[in-house]
């Protein structure tokens, strides 16, 4: 089993209440592949400009994720600027510069084609089905997305969603998507959309998986340390497709799991500034802070 | 075993997304009672206006709660008029009218005296201080509170703090209460302040219970049908007390099963408009659901 994720790899300029941070490795294919390395072989296909630095690249090659194909342009990196404020429920973007990541027409190589397992994060659901159609025959296929999408791409994106297996989407979008109050009967519509798994990402309030008939809440890990939620929602998604690649082929009983991982792989990223809460981590913390997690609704 | 309940009953106007209605039974210590009367033998402690229909407290009696005792004076019940709008996250107060309730001074009766179990729904601390100097020999003493305790007589709230086992509190105003950010660190706080349980409650979003050392964050059970959140919070709170009162002396384990209960019995709370999703209810029901959200977690 391998799994490709496609999507940007960008440097970001952070601040919360709790410092600040300019020019920091950041993007949704990095904090995905950072999470989803505990658990499979992590292939990543997108783009930098010539002002990305080469340490970096090096830094993930080190972590166990192949960045060898990704590609290098004349122009400049995907860059995003963005503040928290407050309880850091929601980020307020401040810029974002696309870069050669906004003309970005992936080609996946021979490699990244044949991956049983693909994530396509965030972008255009057109450059997300351009990734799709190039996969030779993928076990499970899931994608995230975002209100843009859904505003001024409503048809991309729902004729991407009759392709996926899997969708990440936030409860606010959720709700856009499906023009429901109840998440629940959100969750349900967007099922009925295409993706046989659903899974709707509240932020500091965990999240909840539709997986065919099954509905699975989950509280977010409870950690006393929160300082930047940069990259939770990626960092999740990876938890989530890395564990379920790890797995073999989907199950019910691998969802559930996959879920669980998802949220606590998720908590370490949230605990550090950037990419800090996941570049140093080991498998091992992870699958003790799991048990930690699991042994929590002991009683119940 | 029997659980005592000190608190407003009302006279209620609801409108919400779903629906309007004038005049219906409500107030902290009816949801709280009509919740956990299913788990233990509920007494009230209270006080009405000759305006208060006297269908009202024969329904509750009927429901098996002890209302024999609450106190009828000359004046007005309180009423509370609110709006719920979009997701239904939060009431918007139209208006109070305090009643008789404003200038009440609980005196317990004998029999309200000697139970083992005290619920003081929100009121001043004042007042819940004055009903739990009344009690003989609680197994259990929970309370409830709310912002404009916090913000006008924390002093009280504090002292009343000091000397109760279990306090329920929303997630914004533990904020307050703690000056924190995290949830998981306001919760530490606020059990330094005396109460070994404290229950942060968070609406569509479930619960974080802080019992000694050990944490148990629940989300909501997922329902698709919510209509009026009205009550949730006190028929959340009536399960977890009532539960816990029939399962005789607290305990971690009954701690977390109460915990379940509760989450369960709100579910039901807000499915129909003001008390309708708990009048008809059966604890064969409870039960059923409460089974199926533990199901909901298997694989974990």
């Amino acid at each position: 089993m391998s799994l490709l994720c496609v999507g940007s790899i960008a440097l970001d300029d952070i601040e919360t209440p709790f410092g600040k941070m300019d020019g920091v490795l950041g993007g949704s294919a990095v904090y995905f592949s950072l999470a989803a390395r505990f658990f499979t072989d992590v292939r990543v296909a997108g783009i930098v400009g010539r002002d990305f630095p080469a340490k970096h690249l090096d830094g993930l090659a080190a972590r166990g994720i192949d960045v060898s194909e990704v590609e290098r342009s004349e122009g400049k990196t995907f860059r995003w600027s963005g503040e928290y404020l407050g309880d850091m429920s929601g980020a307020t973007t401040r810029a974002v510069e696309l870069g050669v990541f906004g003309e970005w027409k992936p080609k996946l190589t021979p490699r990244q084609r044949s991956a049983s397992h693909v994530f396509l994060a965030n972008s255009s659901p057109r450059t997300q089905a351009a990734a799709l159609d190039q996969m030779e025959s993928p076990v499970f296929t899931a994608a995230d997305t975002m209100n843009l999408w859904i505003e001024r791409d409503r048809a991309g994106l729902l004729e991407l969603l009759s392709r996926v297996d899997c969708l990440f989407i936030n409860d606010g979008e959720a709700r856009m998507l499906a023009s429901k109050s109840s998440l629940v009967s959100c969750g349900r519509e967007i099922v009925g959309m295409g993706p046989s798994t659903v899974i709707i990402k509240k932020g500091e309030h965990g999240s909840i998986m539709f997986d065919g008939g099954r509905i699975l809440p989950l509280p977010a890990f409870p950690a006393a340390d929160v300082v930047d939620p940069t990259g939770a929602g990626d960092s999740f998604a990876g938890g989530f497709v890395g564990f379920a690649s790890g797995a073999g082929r989907p199950s019910p009983e691998s969802a559930a799991r996959s879920l669980g991982y998802a949220t606590v792989t998720a908590s370490f990223t949230v605990s550090r500034f950037g990419t800090g809460g996941l570049d140093g981590l080991s498998r091992a913390e992870i699958d003790e802070r799991y048990a930690a997690f699991r042994r929590m609704f002991t009683g119940l």
